[in-house]
């Protein structure tokens, strides 16, 4: 049985990585996506709330689980028992950060392991950022997350 | 009639965006720079003293004309019946940032096109920061602005 | 009256190269695809074959024209009295090879322009000589040709 | 039962290759290497030395079996009833060619998935054809290949 | 006599540092490791512990000394008779952003001129910011500081 | 006293590379300018032009001598007791491949140094190739290669 964790902020969840959910989630006999707690950053959403958006987006998906975590991602993946951790990759940005992330973890933890995944073309534009800054413009958000979750991430983003 | 339009912060403007200034304008009937008010980035100059230093800077060509705006740019865009965006390209980071904004920009409004200028060889280290961190130490930076907008930017970088 | 080309080997037009030129004609008066001559690089189809794919290809389009030319751009240019050089950009390898054209097309030549648009997310994969090949092991490439030179392409890339 | 198939043209396959297919190996149940067969790329090696070369320094690892293919990639991915392909990534450039690849595959058959893992950084810097170069020359290629092929390769390699 | 100068904020020196200033030291006469004071950036330790930390880290090496410098980099070099800056590159990223810094430089001095060396495959993955967050995370650190100086960095990140 | 090496192909020398010459042999005692003999790339010129251009466009320069070579570098470099390896990076390409060079050549003999110089921005777009296409085009390449040697450039480049 081979278990990948899928970590990040998602603050909030976009059809960006629900397209990695989607396509990982069949790679793998079980997907943990971890939403991270990360005290010193300032998130829109609470942890909570980022863990029920992900679940709501990722319903209809049998062999995934949704979980928060803090601490070092390498510890948090050996607890989790996970065979590896599993990145989006969008740009070449994306690429030399991930590279220095997956060397670091390496070096922690020579046992984990990271898989990568390009973006589909049409998700490659899409961050969980942009998606914040659009919808505090009153732009519409329709194309970057979920239909289910829209109605809440556009409260928030405007009740700032 | 073709109408480009140039968005930015502009904070100040610089040498760099005045050549993108001139070579665009050559390529269309009006370009409109646009300065971005954005309520949530801290800029050093206001949005009047950024569109009055444009305007200094930019007096001597014939079809451009300075503007403030806020909210989406595909927006404005449309009020302004421009027929494309023009952005300035100075090295691979801006590239990447740039396609995704184009990308973006494309999914809100499938009608807006953006156009790219690569920045000239001899701009291409210049930046608004860059002038900003200069003049605060300062440094001369009579080879990054114009000469008629150097006292306002040493005065204002060295009032703070 | 704004005059762009647009050069390149189009060996062959590809559906990436199409939206480019749907897309700049749109911004200028004439767009002109200039077809590269160049005999010391072995090209698939002949320089009138490309010509004409390029025609069948983007026959709808009005202020459209083709031709093929010989020797340096920036002479060509010159001849079209054109006001800019439009160049498409996929990647970010593009991109560094399309600064080092333009800074040396300015050095041979101060007044030519160059404007750069970024691929659609969906064609930015597609390239001539993926086709090719492709199109060589047998393979289907409607989702990246016109379908009115499918037939063409599929013809001259098996008889080698 | 998860089938990854790892392809490339190994001419020769080196240290950074044998890294991949051990770490890949332990994240599936079954992994295949399979190597290339392109008649219009001249290689050093043949179809048959290069199987045999990956089988040799390959043959402590249960899972892995090793074969030659010719055609479209997504084709055999297809025969093989593989769930992923498995990338090697070491540099932005591989990124970026491997990410268009990965969208064309995508284009050919939307079933296919594929995975990216990066080199460790002691091998980001070893290529097949440094290891010839090199060879060729008459440097030592011990921290290169496995000890196993060292000699097969050497020989080839100034015979020519 | 050729005086080289490598500048930094060093918050705090890491093993990738080090390796530059071993390898530096060796190609010229004498290396200066400067300690950059910028009062608009927060860092964890002050100038003097950030310079007592590399004394402590670089102890056997002869030809090196450690100073503290604030305002231009380039009048810093000029004061100390320096013939060139050295940096070291990790990453693309690293490398667009020298090459600004090294243009600007040169525009605000002609005569400054700057060295890079690429980080060793090993350190690549190494900052001081990483360096920060695992410590504060209670990850082990000791793969990417010098022992000597292990205890402060754990004291002194998990002090806050 | 320091002895720096910079090797390279030079087929044809370029202001680009004599920029680099200029600035390098500023910072050592000895720069030994190496031409690469490799008998499987076809050059333009052979060893001994490249030899003599190189000589003739850098002889004003006290402390630099030109040499031919061939092997490996990392050889070379030893026989010729040098300090160091210079190498021009121009843009993200060449600092990858330059990476992967220098890594190595790490590899092959950990005494070996290289150091790196980015090209003036003004230079960052010439290269030997591009000199010899537009010179075989009949442009003019009188910005991109000292005077003294045009007219021998230009004779080979239409001779063929």
């Amino acid at each position: 049985m081979k278990i990948f964790v899928y970590p990040g902020s998602f603050d909030p969840v976009t059809n960006g990585h629900l397209d990695i959910i989607n396509r990982a989630a069949r790679l793998c006999d079980q997907l943990i996506v971890g939403v991270l707690v990360n005290i010193s950053k300032k998130t829109m959403f609470s942890v909570d709330e980022r863990v029920e958006l992900i679940k709501k987006a990722a319903c209809g998906i049998g062999n995934v689980q949704v979980e928060s975590f803090s601490g070092l991602l390498v510890d948090w993946v050996r607890i989790k028992n996970a065979d590896a951790i599993i990145k989006g990759l969008r740009a070449v940005q994306d690429f030399e950060y991930e590279l220095q992330m997956a060397d670091l973890n390496k070096i922690l933890d020579p046992q984990v392991e990271t898989l990568f995944m390009m973006s589909s073309a049409n998700y490659s534009c899409i961050s969980s950022s942009a998606v914040k800054e659009i919808a505090g413009m009153g732009g519409s958000i329709k194309e970057f997350v979920p239909e289910s979750i829209i109605n809440e991430i556009m409260l928030k983003c405007n009740s700032k």
